[in-house]
């Protein structure tokens, strides 16, 4: 099929090169001339057959609607837009009413792989019509993983299934690294075990904690033993959040997936500021010694 | 090798399928005549080669160290104990050191599998010395997975090391489990994402979260899509809680898995007994109306 | 002072008669007429000097949207709408811009008391302009605590400062009571100490532990030592939840409030939804047996 | 009556100073010459009429188990030994058992109060028989807050149940403590209130959160808005441990209290060490940037 693709980073750009080599004609536009292969969004339209697929592939939010927006002024009945991108599940149904106006079908899709998907492929999960889905069908089958029916999955009809289902996987993700970080730095910290690192390697095969996750580990163990030259920083990319807010939304709990999150918080602040509190206390009914910043 | 097996249950019994299948010896005893090969602890060592090796693979605790203790009476100086139960690590060094009054060394070897190892082989994680270890090597080699050098380690010569691994081991499951619980509750739970079961599906393939835990999960959804039969309660076994009781031994922050054992604790009450002195206080300063029991 | 007053119930009836103590002329209208003052709400507006000034007390979202909505109409330039209910703070700068159109003024104060706040008086922390915060002193004066400079505070100009002080009250209130009733479950079912009751009372002097909430407590322990008329089940009022989404938003890490709240989650469960999926894949790995439900 | 009292520092010395205002004799004990009555153990023991009662106040563990066994050689059958000290509750009872050898009796003792306690007094609460309590009985009346029947409190007659309830006691503590800083920091993080520390101060009557640990930080907040003298880093003394795994031994749920724990620890680790491996893995599948140590 043709089809055009705005944002040819670290994934649009892989994706345009999984999808070439699957026989697709990809007109990819971005705003970095040195990938773009056109000028501009409506040189990547003109050059698509009717009815016109563009893939967005753009950060969340902001990007995300104006893409969309300026792509309802070009697009017409019949054209299908996908967002590829991290989008927040709530504004899937914006963009697919402010789409319909014009008649403009829209599919959310989210999109798991990183840095492996072109190798690999890309797990896609979509939301939207079966009727929407169907124009995009031959791309889905190029990004996926090869000889598996796993890797793509209708998530419902509703806007913004696709992007839910991928903010959960990646709410369980944030929650499954927490899991071997703690447990990696209990073996770490202490002095029973010898070779932490090969007790993680030793894991990969007949255990139940196995997991893509385990086997990343293990190469970055090996290849640091003590992880000394990584400092303990983690930022969160939005998903995380959404997931917690969902969850409180609809009074499910969420101890695990939100103790991740906020773990990740913290590794943030250059001075843990609840605890600044927590040391006054102390030093007023104790007279527990203040540590001076 | 020829070699004792002691407690024929669940595990046992397909630990001891799986040597014969490699050719090895195995005289097993269970309290169990059903299931027993011999009929006394005494007669298993009698029918093994000097120097002998028995494998005790009853439950942790009183079983395992009463058995520990008849043995050290019944074998001599040479022999080796293996203790492949799901001992705590701390009871491991008491053993060790009791058996070396005799002579007889001591290898502890934390065991995955579960109902699977028979067939797909056992991950060992073993503690002692090299010398130790030396002697029940065979079995290790036949119990581990065939064609990987994954799925046994040594973890280092102190008694307990392979049960700390262990532990370690299962803390992180506990944390991995309810990361999927977590998720799958909350897409259950709202209507955005429709036939939740394939979703899980297709993350089996191309996405971070895949797993082990994942595919036994998608088997089970596929059977029974909201897990209606399956009643909302988990039993615990022990090394969740020790593994949050040597975090806090070495101040190492746990909160996703205690999080995780302690969702355990709640699933298995009858009535939340702490939200019982919660609704007092609502009541006490509010008049929010009180549940009665 | 003369002041309307929307929202008879709990609160609002026992904050008029405190107002009227205290010699100020309140108005009252409720929808329920057996309660209500007047017959409507343009009633009240008619019976109220120029500029008005009416408190809403009435439930958070639609209901106060609507009411504030329906004053706008009945009320003219100068006066004044104060909203003492729970309302989300987000709702308060909509309320307050729309007002703002006809040049009504805008206070939102969060209220605490609960059912003593007629007899100790209400603690109130607002949010608006000075001017606005004027027209209605003279009725938090009488509103307040007694004989203290404590119990009334400006939290500033913005709309919603003064509900998101309430809000973030409610959130540590959470915690606290979580507190107090993980304490208790601990004393309660150990065998260690008898006389738990004594124990919580013997607390309220001497110790950090003390406060309000604990005074609450020993009253309802006392009169029924192991709570076994109240069930085990907590509902949540919002606040618990616009706290935890507002740290996250704030990269604000919240691990004991959020733990209070999905607690509460918890104990409304007939059964426990992700411990299924726990059980599932416990069954999965290792054939534990699974509880049908 | 004549009491020994060994362990003059911070609580020591000002229980010395509290007892002998109200009139009692107290023989005290210290390594420190400087604030010693007298010159040795033995020399303290000389002093006490007979039956002797010899209150211990030193730190827990070691030294307050070496101390009791001095005290055993000393003492005769019929004297009492109290341990006012924090040691854990599975000390006492081997204590107790040690002393009972020699017709010795004990009571364990929480005490709370802090700097506060010379003042206001000092919570206590006992474990031990009532014959025993009897005999330090006075010295607990001086010690106790005056005018009120709270304040102490005999937790029953196992040894331990004193200790056990303090040890609850400042597990509820950590979490109140926790509860006011996630608070805290939500509200100093965010720009919609002005002026928390009044807003704090305002709390201070008439809301559900008010409590003598509110009152602390107050005073704290005012003296420094942002705490920007202060270093997040709180410091634990056992107690909070101790509560979390007694709480692990019964299946209690303890979410609030180990969360509570938990930002402690990580208050004080120079890096994160868990999010070494959380960055390792995100750089391991989506080429998420490290951070360099």
């Amino acid at each position: 099929m043709e089809i055009g693709l705005v944002g040819l980073g670290k994934m649009g750009g892989n994706m345009r090169e999984r999808l070439r080599r699957a026989g697709h004609t990809v007109v990819g536009y971005d705003r970095n001339p040195e990938v773009s292969d056109v000028e501009s969004l409506a040189a990547m339209v003109d050059k698509l057959p009717s009815p016109a697929v563009v893939w967005v592939m753009v950060p969340a939010g902001d990007p995300t609607r104006s893409t969309i927006g300026e792509l309802k002024e070009l697009l017409a009945e019949g054209d299908l837009v996908v967002d590829g991108g991290n989008s927040k599940y709530t504004d899937d149904a914006l963009n697919a009413a402010s789409l319909a106006e014009k008649g403009i079908g829209f599919v959310d899709c989210g999109v798991s792989g990183g840095v492996w998907g072109l190798e690999n492929g890309y797990a896609l999960m979509y939301g939207g019509s079966e009727q929407d889905a169907a124009k995009v069908m031959p791309a889905f089958e190029a990004l996926k993983p090869a000889d598996t029916p796993d890797g793509l999955v209708h998530c419902g009809p509703k806007p913004g299934a696709g992007h839910f289902a991928k903010m959960v996987h990646n709410g369980i993700e944030y929650a499954m690294m927490q899991a071997y970080a703690e447990g990696w730095e209990l073996l770490d910290k202490t002095e029973m075990v010898e070779n932490v690192p090969e007790v993680f390697a030793s894991w990969r095969t007949g255990t139940v904690v196995r997991s893509w996750l385990l086997d990343l580990l293990v190469d970055q163990l090996r290849a640091d033993e003590h992880l000394d030259a990584i400092k303990g920083y983690a930022d969160d990319s939005g998903e995380g959040r959404w997931t917690v807010e969902a969850a409180i939304e609809h009074a499910v709990p969420m101890p695990a997936i939100s103790a991740s999150l906020f773990a990740r918080f913290v590794s943030r602040q250059e001075d843990d500021h609840a605890m600044k509190a927590i040391s006054a206390m102390r030093n007023g009914f104790g007279g527990h010694a203040i540590k001076k910043d």
